[in-house]
């Protein structure tokens, strides 16, 4: 296969930025594509070359194969990157980019749609050992039935929807004597969200942590992972902090874990990066989830523990080289955390809180990674996803990448919206964070509004809003020649910015 | 010796916040202390509290021990931490701190004096047999003596003055019969300028390198290095880029000069960090130059390559503790390259360019690190160097780290003065530097502002310019559906933040 030589990115914000950085060092040219809210955004500034798609909506627009794809002809693009989201897990696109003699910086098309479907997914996993959560393979309605498999499987159990998602039409059953009545309600609740009242069984996993491992293929039938990323702080079912490597494994669990990962991505016949979602429950046993047939949100975390630059090795991929590099070349170096600042309100129940970034300055210093698509002054759009930036932390222990992760957090100067900043700052300063003693119910075990009350970041914008009112009423700022110990350091430090 | 509680930094600009930034993640509270020209500065903003210590000169501030001195008592700092420039090398400041009850962070006052006199220090790493530049080892004013030792050494030869220094009294000689009259010229030239006629002869190396390594001592007697840096390339005789590893080095031969390093430092009973400058000939051979007694400015790459953090290092070295690995530990990972941005203006012989930086927006992204002490409006002050901030990139080889490097330098966004970022590029874009087959004559051999034309930063800058003042002229911006590429990718992105 021929080099890239001109990549066009189906996407927008970050994950476009940081596609087009690494297509810069490799020497390829760059095309975004951009809706009517992104005219000024970062990635269309920066890309070489960029095509208006459409109005604002998303269906509108970056979900447009069609406009995506002539825009990639037009520009003479020869490879589409698809990021994360949108299309980036969508076999119809994958297919009509091979179909228009462009590469697709991704699986084939196939790998897409087999682990596009859960239960094909499954199947096809079980035949190389993956383990499974215990329970139904198939959707079930029959109420005798189903009590006779939650038995089997062992209680709690999980009742779920087949058609569900987002948590509707799902139950945990703690002890068969409540079986029935759960399973009925369950089955009513489908049917009128869905249509279809046919649900899955499964065990429940009580204290389950969310572990993910990155799987890389190329074209010639070899498959490698690049170890774990620990998933399991999440609101709304959503990750908002990430951490290489997971503090809970050994080696042996790592070493057994991603030989599960590989079989995952050859049951698939896979190429490129792709994740594979396992659940973790309290005595590390590890049940297969899903696959992720895309580059992920948090894999800034690997990049920094592995040395590796993800988008530029599935450049490489898709143009046909080996992977440059066996299994047992790789190994972890040091500990990076991720954490997902997101234009959110973590004290209403983290709905997003779109507006204007006021004051935005990101952290700097050594270990600090920020990967954003946003700069003082721009609007977070309304129609995508309300993430800010990306905030990464490296050092050489886990404990040192906290203490970082804490430093770049109040070193963070955002205004003009809330964020998960100081929820964030919460988890990093948790006890259970710390321990490495927690699961993906962390919010729900530990979190209330109240506790970001007592949180520095918030207290600090206070004292910061405080003292920028009194500093607008001066003619000019004079610092005082000792800085007190209540009005110094990062309140200072946001406080002089907010002038 | 107990914990550090509270660091006073005696210093101004990035290495400030550098060191506040590792302090901050250790627990560590800091203070500042700032001149009349930094009242705004990044660093007192930054810092838990600041202390004023006077006019902008200087003299009068940076410099004055007392002040600073009487500012860490009066703050109750347990420690100061003297950066680089400044007092960082002067053995009475370590003195008085340690005589005040104020742990000195860096090595003992009498190491800073035995290396701070070159004679002293020659003497005493001869004693190590650490190799010299073949010549006189004292001052000499005799001809007849210094025309045999001349040709004891081997034309070319380099007749300096002893009390000399900035490139005065010296002279290359290139064969005997005209050693009378150089000599000549040299001791009259070093008689008015320094008072002193007195000379050294040394073998002159026609292709220098400038390889340093980087040294970390302890308190209890444990010395290693954390190998080299090459600085070759330089202007005005001052590094403006540096790298990690160096690209001639064998592995035997960075084994040799380690053990020398280690040498020099054993020989003034050294600890904390520091740097054992050497030159290196074309046949690889090295020659000891002299010791830096304190942290370096391009200390950054060494921590790239290592992933350790040499600040905390030299936190925890302080303290007393045992330096926490040993040789045999230590590995080259990856490739680093550090470039300076200086506000000079590389046309006209690298002079000093002070202004307002009008904009001011770093580069970004994976393998990418900023440090620096300023940000968009803010002016660079006229009494101090003129750097205005470290980039340095890092990546799995050398070809990488450039190609990163030329990524960031176009993603730089400096306007409002002349910066060395053409400079720079021009650096990494030519072969002798890619190649590694370069030396410290580098601008001289190479670089004439001519070059600067044909340089993409410069010349985006200039379209970017052009096209700021377009804008102007439109009521609102509007954005081409496409793009051409000749508007496109940087210049752009330079463009829209003029706006």
């Amino acid at each position: 296969m021929p080099k890239i030589q001109k990549i066009l990115v189906a996407n927008r914000g970050e994950i476009a930025l940081r596609v087009m950085r690494s297509a810069r060092e490799m020497g390829i040219k760059t095309v975004a594509v951009y809706s009517e809210a992104d005219r000024e955004a970062l990635h269309v500034r920066y890309a070489d070359e960029a095509v208006f798609i459409g109005p604002p909506a998303s269906s509108e627009s970056y979900l447009r194969m069609d406009k995506i794809i002539a825009a990639a002809k037009q520009t003479g693009a020869d490879a589409v990157h698809p990021g994360y989201g949108f299309l980036s897990e969508n076999e119809d696109f994958a297919q009509l980019a091979a179909d228009a003699g462009i590469i697709f910086i991704g699986p084939s098309a196939k790998a897409i749609e087999l682990m596009g479907s859960k239960l094909a997914a499954k199947a096809a996993v079980a035949k190389f050992n993956v383990p499974l959560v215990p329970g139904t393979s198939e959707p079930i309605s029959d109420l005798t039935k189903a009590k006779k498999i939650a038995a089997e499987v062992g209680y709690p159990i999980l009742i779920k929807a087949s058609a569900g998602g987002g948590g509707k039409g799902m139950r945990v059953v703690d002890k068969e004597s409540d079986f029935e009545e759960q399973m009925e309600r369950a089955t009513s609740e489908a049917k009128s969200a869905f249509g279809d009242g046919s649900v899955f069984i499964e065990k429940y996993i009580t204290k389950p942590r969310h572990i993910e491992f990155q799987v890389f293929g190329d074209q010639h039938g070899n498959v490698v992972h690049l170890f774990e990323r620990e998933c399991s702080i999440q609101r709304r079912h959503q990750k908002v902090v990430e951490e290489a490597p997971s503090s809970v494994l050994t080696a042996e669990k790592r070493k057994l874990m991603g030989e599960a990962a590989i079989n995952v991505a050859k049951a698939c016949g896979y190429y490129g990066a792709g994740t594979v979602e396992f659940i973790l429950d309290d005595h590390l046993d590890f049940y297969f989830l899903e696959m992720n047939t895309r580059l992920q949100v948090e894999h800034p975390v690997t990049e920094m523990i592995t040395g590796l630059d993800l988008v530029k090795l599935q450049v490489k991929v898709a143009e046909g080289e080996p992977i440059p590099f066996k299994q047992e070349d790789l190994k972890i170096n040091g500990h990076a955390v991720e954490i997902r600042v997101y234009a959110e309100d973590p004290a209403n129940n983290f709905l997003p809180d779109i507006g204007t970034l006021k004051t935005y300055n990101r952290p700097q210093g050594i270990g600090v990674r920020v990967d954003d698509g946003f700069e003082q002054g721009m609007d977070i759009p309304f129609y995508y996803d309300p993430m800010i930036a990306k905030l990464i932390c490296y050092a050489d222990t886990r404990a040192n990448a906290i203490e970082k992760m804490i430093r770049a957090i109040r070193e963070y100067d955002i205004t003009g919206l809330q964020t998960t900043l100081g929820f964030c700052l919460f988890v990093m300063q948790h006890e259970a964070f710390r321990s490495g003693n927690f699961d993906t119910r962390f919010v729900e075990n530990y979190f209330t509004p109240a506790v970001l009350q007592q949180n520095p970041v918030a207290e600090e914008e206070m004292i910061a809003a405080a003292l920028a009112v009194m500093l607008q009423q001066q003619e000019k700022v004079v610092m005082a020649e000792t800085a007190s110990a209540s009005t110094g350091g990062v309140s200072k430090w946001k406080a002089n910015r907010l002038k």
